[in-house]
């Protein structure tokens, strides 16, 4: 197999990210490409729960991920030998998220006909990522147990933009003090429209849940095109 | 017990933030306040770290904990109710980190005449807080088991900057896939000087070992006063 692509990203020469976001929106929407932006704190488990999300949708939809980190490329290999499907890491130089322009850097690097859904996976980063509309098209986040059931009160930007919540790790909870009505609780607190879905991305429990949303967005957001 | 004091930080005026850092240690050296900013991912078990921390050296030295986050005041209460010190809560309004004068503003709030120790809790995240020399005399780390062994590869700029790696939740290691050699072969691969330091803060097992660490580091930076 070649070697994955190693892009590296550079500051947004675009001072408005917010208008930057919606152009970027409206060019994937023309060319029929759904973007989903993946966030969590570092070691939250995004990578594992692509992997199982993209083998139970890759026969219906064309993926491919862009996995953006401050180094290394392990991510973006682990996906494709685990998946088969296209996948380039996005190096950051240090920056600790990713903004429509930066995305846009990704995004050019991919045959962009070719693809159905691109999943970006952000910087692992509870704060910074959540400021930037990176012109997805939904916003995920993956809340691991061990993290605790009080993160959506510490990191309220976090959650109050995000679409879904899918809580990881849920084989460990008898180790763990998580309370999941409790965590459910403080992201209503945050945002009472985010879906929450339990998952164990380890063994695959729940992750056809997470699938499932992502697929019946898609499907809808073709129909609006 | 009175309400533990909230501060809501401002925005830094000082451009140059590195010798803004250097004078706050020279005044912090002057005063006999030994300084320790304790950084880690969200949920690594900071605040369960430093009450057992706390609860052993509190008899030998007078100590002070600033807990930063974004929002909420459960950290500061929680310390103080664990450990009976003084405890004060910074708010930095969305800001993901902490600089010089951000922590200045903090100190300004303590009586520092009365303290030999104050440990700053820094927002949880392992990429900005590791850009920012806060004036701190060491930078501690806590990465936690389920964050996975390659922390230190994703997230170069914290673990070269850290002085000591504490690595937390040692008690559920059979139930991840990480290697402790492994993980500290990747943090020497960052900081060949840094000394790791395995506990598990929820039991106490190993705390001893990182509350002498910090001992010996106040009373040798006490002696080169």
């Amino acid at each position: 197999m070649d070697e994955v692509k190693v892009i590296e990203i550079k500051r947004s020469v675009f001072a408005e990210n917010d208008r930057d976001a919606d152009v970027l929106r409206k060019e994937l929407k023309e060319k029929g490409v759904y973007l989903l932006n993946l966030m969590s704190s570092p070691g939250s488990g995004k990578t594992t729960t692509l992997i199982r999300t993209v083998n139970l949708l890759k026969d219906r939809f064309r993926i491919a991920v862009m996995e953006a980190d401050i180094d290394g490329d392990v991510d973006a290999v682990k996906i494709r030998e685990a998946t088969g499907i296209e996948s380039i890491q996005l190096h950051t130089g240090g920056m600790c998220h990713l903004d429509a322009g930066m995305t846009r850097q990704g995004l050019d690097n991919l045959h962009l006909e070719d693809f159905d859904l691109v999943v970006l996976e952000n910087v692992g980063n509870l704060v910074c990522p959540a400021e930037f509309d990176t012109g997805s098209c939904r916003n995920a986040i993956i809340l691991s147990v061990p993290e605790g059931d009080d993160k959506p009160l510490k990191y309220p930007l976090m959650f109050s933009v995000c679409d879904v919540v899918v809580i990881n790790k849920t084989d460990v909870m008898p180790y763990f003090d998580f309370d999941l009505e409790k965590c459910k609780e403080h992201i209503r607190m945050r945002n009472p429209k985010a879906k929450v879905i339990p998952i164990c991305a380890r063994t695959g429990e729940g992750v056809e849940a997470f699938a499932d949303w992502l697929a019946e967005e898609i499907t809808n957001w073709k129909q609006t095109r």
